[in-house]
């Protein structure tokens, strides 16, 4: 479909973060000559006895990983964010040094969950059915650090709220959290260190950057347009339009959006409120797993290549007013850094960081590309 | 020197962005089994017939480079952005689409310029004096596109406002445009597709998010104190505590920023209230030159390699309101992601991109590493 912004350097506006993206279409047509990634290996074992993330193996600290056969979770060895540390109370000194030095301490706990037990398989190996255990846990992690006084918690089903895999370091903590953020880093391209199927989860006692700037976002949009959902809306207009959608089923919505920063920067949308995971019904997570599988199969596809992509989920704070929660709204983010083969890269690197985000192909290019890689996984194809 | 701060994961304030990063200093510790960045080659020769920015060669769309032989400059074969295109004009479509497809055009123009013409030497081998050039360079491709309406275009001295090198398409623009980013993507980890020592100018006709929420802090800070300048406010305090200092001299100095979000991210700061680069005496600019040459020395030193980073100058709009002239503060920031050694980087991943930059030694910690990097170029010691 030929568009003509495909011509046009453009600017567009991103209403969830509240801020802008730099497009030029015509930008495509340059030779690359840089840094080409490693084309991932895919012949790896379906066990590893040196992965610290398979079933019986030990970890760095020393810890012994159960016999699990879905899904595990544990406390990260190297958490960024502990649950204990010395107190600080902040900047000291005089006014300047207060007005520049400013820090607050953090306190959190960070996770790790394994979204099967082989360790040769990814999302896009998996059946909607696979996929189900993962949103499970992820819900269940959640659940279980929900602030009992968030309007939240009276939805979140009782079962949700037990500990997953009945590992004790998953318990509650005694201090309660702000934020839960969700997010896998896949492929040695984003700082993956590890290939065996896996996620994270850190926990934090402040609502990071990302998230709060949306949460704004979402609050206003509301006010301004009589308590309508910025993304229901959203949603609706792309599943309208077809121009942007990569898969869609009854309760979710793929997309490349209109602000996309990554070449084929994606967003899992739900298509009706929901605040959190604990507001899926089961009926709802296995659309939600089918999205997942849709989306990461299509990913692969596109080069025949395991797609490197950071992932995240966005909900509602863990401890948030009501106004707060009302406003949240599920989604997924996808930014994965391929451009034009299983080698080449965009690099969000000089002006990018310095002035404004820059991408090169439109995403309604990028959405067609994506929605035409349906089907069989390429890698099954050439068994 | 120990700090209290060097076991307590916290997050600091940019007060230059008004965001803020998560600290995590115990993290370090973490052992790194992931992607490592190819070492750079230290054997090029200093004239590589193929490189399309050495003098004399031919470039991609057939354009021949003049034999020069200190800096060159020339617009970008493949811009991302042009001074001409058809014309767009937003949006269009029902209250829904008007809502959330918002794109407006943008026109500029962007220029490569070299910072000298042997292939084989980086900012980091150059002496100030042959920094000088460089600095020169980009003080007049700014002049030449400042608006004339500008307070700044009073006090650019005339011979700023010659085109460089006398190349035809450096003349300047007809359309006025709003800001021009300076910029360096040093290495192939940031993307750099050519190591012939060179930078990007990319002039827009609008003003980006970096430099557009800078522009909002420095202007705030200055009704709420009086009209002093927050840099200033900030570089004398650095001076005056010693803790982030890697370098300073009369006129610039060189710190890791209280709120740094890459590991050895540092920032150049003028110490005294200048607007723009045509501010500078031809003393401030062998000033800055100076500081330029101590910092990318001390950096390949550091690790003994080619020390990637992007690199950005930020200063006045070209064309700007008196209050926005007035409130931009020169400065420059290097931002380079190796974390721990020649081949291992820190990634910028899922919890950053979808959470809340974090990083993992503090910026004190990296400034005492890289104030003791001092001394001759490792690479000229191995001769
Ligand atoms: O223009 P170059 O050097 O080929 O390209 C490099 O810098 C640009 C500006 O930061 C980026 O948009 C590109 O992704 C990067 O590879
Ligand atoms: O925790 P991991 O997977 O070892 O580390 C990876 O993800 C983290 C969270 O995005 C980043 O801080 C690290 O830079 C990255 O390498």
């Amino acid at each position: 479909m030929e568009n003509v912004l495909d011509d046009i350097s453009h600017r567009r506006y991103n209403p969830l973060r509240g801020s802008h993206i730099l497009v030029s279409p015509h930008r495509t047509k340059r030779p690359w000559q840089g840094a080409q990634e490693s084309p991932s290996k895919t012949t790896l074992p379906d066990y590893d006895p040196k992965c610290y993330l398979c079933p019986g193996n030990q970890r760095a600290q020393g810890d012994t990983n159960p016999k699990y056969d879905s899904t595990f979770i544990f406390v990260n060895d190297y958490s960024a964010v502990k649950e204990e540390q010395a107190p600080y109370d902040g900047s000291n000194g005089d006014e300047i040094e207060k007005r520049f030095l400013k820090a607050e301490p953090v306190t959190g706990k960070c996770y790790v969950l394994t979204f099967s037990a082989a360790h040769n398989l990814t999302l896009a190996d998996l059946a909607p059915i696979e996929i189900v255990p993962v949103i499970n846990a992820w819900t269940e992690i959640y659940a279980a650090h929900l602030s009992p006084s968030s309007p939240l918690a009276k939805n979140a089903p009782p079962t949700h709220l037990q500990p997953v895999n009945h590992h004790s370091s998953v318990s509650r903590p005694k201090e309660q959290y702000r934020y839960m953020q969700i997010f896998e880093n896949k492929g040695a391209a984003m700082g993956c260190s590890n290939p065996h199927p896996h996620g994270q989860v850190w926990t934090t006692s402040t609502l990071p950057e990302e998230p709060a700037a949306e949460l704004e976002q979402l609050r206003r949009y509301r006010v301004e347009h009589g308590g309508s959902h910025m993304l229901e809306d959203y949603a609706e207009l792309e599943s309208r339009k077809q121009e942007r959608v990569v898969f869609e089923n009854e309760g979710f919505i793929v997309v490349c959006p209109w602000w996309a920063t990554w070449p084929f920067e994606t967003m899992i949308i739900s298509r009706t409120h929901k605040r959190a995971l604990v507001d899926l019904s089961d009926a709802d997570k296995t659309l939600l797993a089918e999205a997942i599988a849709e989306l990461t199969r299509r990913y692969d596809n596109l080069f025949e290549t395991h797609f490197p992509y950071s992932m995240g989920i966005h909900q509602a704070p863990l401890d948030g007013t009501q106004e707060e929660v009302d406003a949240s709204y599920l989604h997924l983010h996808f930014y994965p850094p391929l451009l034009r083969s299983a080698t080449v890269r965009k690099f969000l690197v000089g002006y990018e960081l310095m002035a404004e985000p820059q991408r090169d192909i439109t995403p309604e290019q990028a959405a067609a590309r994506l929605r035409g890689c349906g089907g069989e996984l390429y890698r099954k194809k050439m068994e």
